[in-house]
């Protein structure tokens, strides 16, 4: 079957333009201050011969998919480089790793974990991985965050400040893959999964930081949806995000230490009591709410019993390929919807009377279906 | 500007043919056994005639526009026909008329109003539309009900039940538009909406049967959203459908007469604590529980005073404004984007193709974006 990857690229080189045109109307790139300094050309040959010789130390495909189906963590990382590249060639490479790796994935338990910031996220994903290592298995954590796209991976920080586990050779931390938009994050983490787990790494984390429309892609992408919260003065409530409160299997108190124990328990009489509102879970599973003390360790061990015996459950009754099944078409319908719209919301003619039908329809000079209706002719037409 | 009515049709008319192949595999048609029967000649030449002549009687575009603008009903039904034809030409019509329409409408209150089966949704819009035109009010009562296509407007028993409302000269009823898609549904609803209020009809009632998505829908097409709901045997919160509790403006809890009222008022308190739980709604507004008795007609006047507020403040803060722009927006974008998949999914090319990729990626063959990618590879390459 051949594979194409024409459209993305093509999506981000516009984008990338449309940036640059941006930033410096009218004016000359900083580049051009440079102008006119001759190159030494000796230097220019040595670099383009040096570049020429790692371009040649690229392992093949074949190369990587033998080191990470063998857990080598190098290629893992060189194989998720190639995934999260723009570059088309990359990304025909990436195609070809992934295709040796999908037979020997999907072993794995995959666990979102989502919470507000300041609810101790990087604190609770060292102490849950650590445990996790402990008891032999091997992590992987990975996060969708698409706003990292702006700062370039500032989410760099959290890998630092996971200390311990970074350093755990059963552990493997990968931050968030940057992106234009998230369904490009979110692309990318997916096959990186894929990678993990033929690497050998039988417990997945994916964290996302809670804004917007993240949450729902990571529920997309993992078996288990952990929720981290805070107890605090009369905020146990607050901050729950439409629909949130609906995806998690379980609800977990953090910061349950010192004065907080008492508020946190609290606490978890509330969620318990929030949960009961909402219907019942297709996968038979009830929502459970814990407390836990990642500073201090304590309560770890009962999140992970819970999450095994949501997957007793969810392997005995089958929901959990069904998931994994209706995840995959999910996906697959989800990219193909994204490109659709993507192809037509950059056409050129396409972008000029969009802006003129949006300002018909404000001022009620067409129906919104007349203007699509239009729009659509339009770009059919070519 | 030029309105195509091309992609509808042509996507019905598949729809149709696909039906009906699916019915009759290696069979003949019911209407073969009539083959051979001759028609006599005189009657089909003078059908024939009759139906040219009341095709030449259709009212032309203006003439169903002025007589929309003066408050005739006829002209409207004959309007909203148009609208939920799928023949082209009436299409075109319908869309002229709508254009005509536009710069009267958008002067009402448009109230959605949802509940499970049973809560006594007909008897309540029956006791609620015939306040609203005791004070005075003109009440133009639609429905979004996909289901109904099914059974081709068995809703239109809701109208028979309406019986006073239904002879009341304020109040117009129309039953849901029938339709293969909720899309479908929800456009003509939209498009009747304009047209009722073109025709003077200052509030806008429009039912949905608390089915799957209709209510996310029907949500994008009204200022103010009314769950209706029964106290009962401890089933106060259950049959809650993800996110229609805090799509609600206000929460109604019918049926609260003789035996019920104690059991009416237990519910009230308990929705009220479970509207806390959710995040503070961007109208500003704060949700209310009101119990009534539609039956006995008490509490009807409460609930327009609640909806009187709810409407005082969103004018006052321009929420009101704001929300019906957003939804215009949301409707052109939300039309193009379902012919898009339509136009793609529906290739017949595409059709054949998506099943092999389908099983591919459920074999673990392929990842579900390079079976995405490959998809449109083909495609945009025709």
């Amino acid at each position: 079957m051949k594979i194409s990857m024409f459209y993305i690229p093509t999506f981000f080189v516009f984008l990338h333009k449309a940036k640059f045109l941006l930033k410096t109307p009218n004016k000359k790139s900083a580049l051009s201050e440079i102008h006119g300094v001759e190159q030494p050309e000796t230097l220019s040959t040595l670099v383009a011969s040096q570049i020429q010789q790692f371009r040649r130390k690229q392992p093949s495909a074949e190369e990587l998919i033998a080191g990470i189906l063998k857990g080598d963590k190098t290629a893992l990382s060189r194989a998720i480089t190639l995934v999260e590249s723009t570059n088309p060639e990359h990304l025909a490479k990436a195609n070809e790793v992934i295709k040796g790796c999908l037979p020997h994935a999907n072993h794995s338990v995959r666990v979102g974990i989502t919470g507000v910031p300041g609810v101790g996220k990087s604190t609770f994903i060292e102490a849950f991985g650590k445990y996790l290592t402990t008891i032999g298995k091997k992590v992987a954590v990975l996060a969708v965050d698409p706003s990292s796209s702006i700062s370039h991976g500032s989410i760099l920080g959290d890998k630092t400040r996971m200390e311990e586990l970074v350093k755990d050779e059963n552990a493997y931390i990968r931050p968030s893959a940057s992106g234009d938009t998230l369904g490009g994050v979110a692309r990318k983490t997916r096959e990186t999964i894929i990678l993990c787990e033929a690497c050998g790494f039988d417990t997945i984390i994916i964290e996302t930081v809670g804004v917007g429309q993240s949450e729902t892609a990571v529920h997309s992408m993992v078996d288990f949806f952990l929720l981290l919260k805070i107890s605090g003065a009369g905020d146990e409530l607050q901050g729950i995000k439409r629909g949130i409160m609906e995806m998690a299997d379980t609800i977990v108190i953090n910061k349950a230490d010192g004065d907080n124990i008492a508020k946190a328990k609290l606490a978890k009489t509330e969620f318990n009591r929030a949960l009961h509102l909402f219907p019942a879970k297709s996968s038979g599973w009830i929502p459970k709410v814990t407390t836990c003390s990642a500073y201090e360790q304590t309560g770890i061990d009962a999140i992970w019993e819970i999450i095994s015996e949501y997957f007793e459950l969810v392997k005995a009754n089958h929901y959990f390929e069904e998931k994994r099944q209706n995840q995959n078409q999910f996906w697959m319908m989800e990219t193909i919807n994204e490109q659709l719209k993507s192809h037509f919301y950059n056409h050129p003619n396409i972008m000029q009377l969009l802006e003129e039908n949006k300002k018909a329809v404000q001022n009620n000079e067409i129906s919104p279906f007349a203007a699509a209706m239009s729009l659509l002719d339009q770009y059919f037409k070519k």
